[in-house]
C-alpha cells in the first residue's frame, strides 16, 4: 500500500471515532482547559461543566452505583448518560476513546431501567454499570483493528465471550478505548487516533497498551474498564493514572473474541482483567461477576474454577520487594513502599524483605517468548499497510532474539518458564510468603514515549503469578521526592539501570503523577491476591480504623 | 557414532536389564510354553510355577491388597514379592521389563512392614502396592532412555514428582516397563530391549507407547503401572491387553520428571496415567491418591483441582460412536458396543448414536502438532547414536508436513485445536452428552507392526477430553466375528479404511484378543468419566445386580 492509502485507511478509524462522539455533550473549546495545563483530573468539578447530579454520579464507584440503582435511587439512563458526559469531555481532554457508543448504551440502560421498573429486581451485579472496553475487544459488527492500520475495515461477527457474559450481568458499554500500534508498548499511541494522555498530567503517558483504559479510569469515565495483559499492560496503565487494575491468572477469564495478531500464541499467556477508577472492590465485582456464569463451559481452555469470596486477613507474610536486582525505582516509589511497610508493621502484619530471585532471567524468558519470529509477524502486520513503526514498536520488535526461534529453542524457553515458576513457588514456600508488595515500574509513571524497562510488570506474566495494582494515596512530591546527595551519586549497575535512573532528572518530570503499589500473591490465588490488596490498601488510606479489626 | 557404538550402547541397555533380574526366580526355559504357543495369559496358574498363595496375591486388585494389608491379612513383603515372581515370569514370557528394582522394592516393603507392625496403620492409600512404571518416568540415580540408544547413559537426578507422591502414598517400584523407539509407536519395539509382546496372543503388540505397561497389566505382574500418553499411549495398551488405563485431563496430574525429546513442547499436551490390571477402583484410587497430595503446590503448571468422590448415575446421556466416519471398526469391535448398547438401554440408561464431529479435522491439527519440526528433533536423536529409525517410527515421523511449520502456522493450529475444543463442548451440550463410548481402535488389538491408525485415542488427546479404556468381557470370536457376505463387499471410504479394514483378513489374526471399550466424559470431568466407566462396566458384567441399583 502506499503512504496515501495507509493514511486514507488511518482517517476511517478517526472518522469512526469523530461520528461516534455524541455531540451534544461536547465541550466548546475556549471552555476547555489550555492544553500547557498539565493536571486535568479535577476539571470536571472545577470546570463547573458537569452538573452536581453528574458529578455525584460519575464519583460513585460500581458497587455504590449498583447499590443506588438497586434501591431505586438511580437509574441506568441517569448513570450511563453522565458517564458518558464525563468521556466525551475526557476524550477532549485526553484523546483516549476511539469509538462512543452512545446509543447503543443508553438504548440499554433504558431497557434495564424498564426491567427494574417491572420487576423491582436488577438485571444482574453489575445492572446499569457503565464499563469502558479496550478496543481490541471485539464488538459484534463495529470494526476491530487492534493498534493496526491494516485491521481498519476488519468486522467483528460476535461479541468477545467476555463482553457477553458482562452484558448479562447487567452492564452497559459505553466508550472503547484506545491502544499502542501493535498493542505492545507500555504506552498509548498509534497510527490512527494517536497518542492517548494521562489526566494526572498530560505530559505522562497513560500507560499501556491498555492506555486508553488507564485514561478513562484516571478521568472516571467509567467506573470500570477491561484492559489486556501480556507484560504490564493492565497495570501500568492503572498504577500510571491513579486507578486500580488486576491480573488475574491465566485461565481464568475468558479470552475468546479478543482479537491480537499472534492467536494462538500461547508461550506466555495475554490475560484479560478488570481496571477501576474507584476500588478494588470493583475488580472482584466484575471477577465474581464473569465467574459466576462459568464461561469454562464454553472457552474449554479455561479453568473451571468458581470465584471465591475470602475475606481479608491479617494472618499473611508480606514481603517487600524494594527493587528487583536490575532497575532501581525512583524515589516516590521508594517512598510508598516505605510508608507500606510503616503501616503494615504498625498493623502488626508480618513484613519481611523480598530478596528479588532471578529477574534478569525470567525477563530473557518473556522478552524471547513475546516474539519467537523475530516479530515478523507484526512487521507484516505493518507493512500490509504501509504504516509507519512507531519508536516504542520497533523499541519492543526488538526485545529477544534478532532471528525467529527454532522450535527446540521455543520449547527450551517454555521448559525453563515452567521450571522458573515452579523454582519462585518453591522460595515463596520456604520463604513462608503469601505476598509480594512491590512497585509496579520504576518510576510513579512514564513520561510520554519513555516506557521502556517492563520487569516490575512482565515478571509476574512469565511467573502467572496474579497481581493487583492500587494507589498508594502519595503522589510525586518535588521536595520529598527531591534527589539527595546520595542519590545523586548513584552509581547504576548497567546501561539499563543508568538510563531508568536518568530519567528522574528531577521531580518536576512527574509533577502529581500518583504512586501505586503493585501486589502479587501465588498462582491461582486471585481471590486471596485481592484480599490482601484491599487490606493494604485499607491501612494506607485509614490505619486505625483497621488496625481495630 | 558407528554402527558398532550404538550397539555397544544398546547393550549396556539390555546389561542393565539383564543384571537388574532375581534371578531366583528366574523359570527354566524348558518349563516355558513353547513361543509358538500365542496365549499365555493362563500360563501363571496352568504352568504351576506359582504356588497358591502368590496366585491369590496377583489376582487381587490394588484396592484388596490395601484392604487386606490392613486387616493385617498380608505382609507387603510377601505381595512384593509375589508380584516380582509373577514379573520375571512375565519377562521371560513377554518381554515386558527394562529394569528390575526386585532389592529396592523388598527394602521398601519390610519398612512399611515395620511401620504397620509398630502403629497399626498404613502407611497411606497405596500402602505396599507395587507398581510397575514406564521406563522414561525418571527414578533418581537410574538411567533413562526414553527408548533412544542415544539415552543409554543418561542418569536421573531426582525422582519424578509423580514418584514422590505414589511412594508417599505407600506404593513400591518393583519393575520398569517397556516403550518403543521415540516414545511415538502405539506398539512397542525399540533398539535396546527389543519387542514386548501380548500376552493374550503373542503375535499381537501389546499396544504402545506404554506397551511394557500394557504386558504388564495384562499379565498382572503388578496391579497397577504408570503410561503416558499423547495419541493414545494408555489407552490402546490398557485395550490391547484386556486391562484398565485412564487418561486424565491435562494438567491435572504433574509431569515433572518425566522425561521426553521434546520437553517444553506443549501444542499438545502429554500426560501421565495410571494402568490397572483389575479394576477401574484401582484407577480412581491412584488418583486420588496423587491429586490427594495437591501436586500443584510444587508443579505450578497443573490445575489446583482437587479429586472429588464421584458415585456413578443413572442420570447420563451416553452416545455410542459407532465409527469415527473415517476407518471402520472390525467385526469384534462392534459386537462390543451392541452388547454395550443393549445393556445401557436395559438398565434404562438414555442411550443415543454419537456422529463424530470433524475428526478428520482434528486428526489434521493433532498429527501436524505433534512435530511442528518435521520431527527434526526425534530424526537428531537417532543420529546422535547413529542407530536406525524402526519402521513405525518412520511411520509417525511421516505425520503431519514434510518441513517445519512455521510460528504462524503454529499459532494457526493452536488456535484451531481451541476453537475445535469449543465446538465439540458444545455440540456435546447441544445434544446433551455426557460420555461418548467408542471404540479405542478399529481392531481389537494391533498385530506386531500393524498399528498405524490412531485417531479412535488421539481425538480425545486434541480435545483433551478425559478418556478411559475397560474391558468389555468379549474376545475375539472366530464365529461370532466372522467376515459375513456384506463385510466382505464393505467399500472402504478411503486408503485408509481400506489398509486398516483389509487387517481384518479373518478373526483368527486376532485369536483371543479381548475387545476394549473407550469412554469419553467432557474437558476436566474426569471423576465423572471413571464414575461413568464403572457404570457401563458394572452392567456389562453383571446386568442384572444394577439394575437393582
Amino acid at each position: 500500500m502506499s503512504v496515501e492509502s495507509w493514511e486514507h485507511q488511518a482517517q476511517k478509524g478517526r472518522d469512526i471515532l469523530q461520528d461516534s462522539i455524541p455531540k451534544q455533550w461536547l465541550v466548546p473549546a475556549e471552555q476547555l482547559p489550555p492544553i500547557t495545563q498539565k493536571n486535568v483530573v479535577d476539571f470536571p468539578k472545577l470546570g463547573g461543566l458537569l452538573d452536581e447530579r453528574d458529578l455525584r454520579i460519575t464519583e460513585l464507584s460500581a458497587t455504590g452505583l449498583v447499590a443506588e440503582m438497586g434501591a431505586g435511587r438511580l437509574t441506568a439512563e441517569d448513570t450511563v448518560v453522565a458517564f458518558l458526559r464525563r468521556a466525551v469531555l475526557g476524550h477532549q481532554l485526553l484523546n483516549f476513546a476511539t469509538e462512543f457508543l452512545a446509543d447503543e448504551a443508553v438504548a440499554r440502560a433504558k431497557e434495564l431501567d424498564r426491567y427494574f421498573q417491572q420487576t423491582g429486581k436488577l438485571v444482574g451485579p453489575l445492572h446499569g454499570v457503565p464499563i469502558s472496553v479496550k478496543e481490541h475487544i471485539g464488538f459484534k459488527d463495529k470494526t476491530c483493528n487492534t493498534g493496526y492500520v491494516a485491521w481498519i475495515d476488519n468486522v467483528t461477527t460476535e461479541d468477545a465471550l467476555l463482553l457477553q457474559l458482562l452484558a448479562k450481568a447487567g452492564a452497559v458499554f459505553h466508550v472503547r478505548t484506545n491502544q499502542p500500534q501493535a498493542l505492545m508498548h507500555l504506552c498509548c499511541s498509534n497510527n490512527i487516533t494517536g497518542a492517548t494522555l494521562n489526566p494526572h498530567n498530560r505530559t505522562l503517558t497513560p500507560g499501556g497498551s491498555s492506555g486508553g483504559e488507564g485514561a478513562s479510569m484516571g478521568f472516571r469515565c467509567a467506573p470500570l474498564g477491561i484492559g489486556t495483559d501480556i507484560g504490564g499492560s493492565i497495570r501500568c496503565p492503572a498504577a500510571f493514572c491513579g486507578s486500580y487494575g488486576f491480573k488475574p491468572t491465566a485461565m481464568r477469564n475468558p479470552m475468546t473474541g479478543i482479537k491480537v495478531a499472534a492467536i494462538g500464541q500461547e508461550s506466555i499467556h495475554g490475560v484479560v482483567g478488570p481496571m477501576s477508577s474507584r476500588s478494588l472492590d470493583d475488580l472482584e465485582l466484575f471477577q465474581k461477576a464473569v465467574l459466576d456464569q462459568e464461561p469454562w463451559e464454553t472457552e474449554t481452555s479455561l479453568v473451571p474454577l468458581p470465584w471465591k469470596t475470602v475475606a481479608p486477613t491479617r494472618d499473611m507474610t508480606v514481603a517487600i520487594m524494594w527493587g528487583d536486582g536490575i532497575v532501581r525505582p525512583h524515589p516516590p516509589v521508594v517512598r510508598a513502599l516505605q510508608l507500606a511497610k510503616g503501616k503494615l508493621v504498625a498493623a502488626g502484619i508480618k513484613v519481611i524483605d523480598w530478596e528479588p530471585y532471578k529477574h534478569d532471567h525470567g525477563w530473557e524468558i518473556i522478552s524471547a517468548l513475546y516474539y519467537p519470529d523475530a516479530a515478523g509477524l507484526q512487521r507484516q502486520m505493518l507493512r500490509d499497510s504501509g504504516e509507519p513503526a512507531r519508536p516504542l514498536s520497533e523499541w519492543v520488535f526488538s526485545f529477544g532474539r534478532a532471528t525467529p526461534l527454532t522450535h527446540h529453542e521455543t520449547w527450551a524457553l517454555q521448559h525453563q518458564r515452567d521450571v522458573y515458576r515452579d523454582e519462585y513457588q518453591a522460595l515463596l514456600k520456604r520463604r513462608g510468603v503469601d505476598f509480594i508488595l512491590s512497585p509496579a515500574y520504576p518510576a510513579a509513571a512514564a513520561v510520554m514515549g519513555e516506557s521502556h524497562y517492563w520487569n516490575y510488570t512482565a515478571i509476574w506474566n512469565v511467573l502467572d503469578l496474579p497481581s493487583a495494582v492500587f494507589p498508594s494515596g502519595l503522589t510525586v512530591d518535588s521536595k520529598l521526592d527531591a534527589l539527595t546527595e546520595k542519590d545523586k551519586n548513584y552509581k547504576p549497575r548497567s546501561k539499563v539501570d543508568e538510563r531508568e535512573w536518568l530519567k528522574y532528572q528531577s521531580p518536576e518530570r512527574y509533577e502529581s503523577a500518583p504512586v501505586a503499589l503493585q501486589i502479587t500473591g501465588r498462582h491461582f490465588k486471585d481471590e486471596e491476591t485481592l484480599a490482601a490488596a484491599k487490606f493494604v490498601e485499607g491501612i494506607m488510606k485509614e490505619a486505625k480504623k483497621v488496625s481495630r479489626l
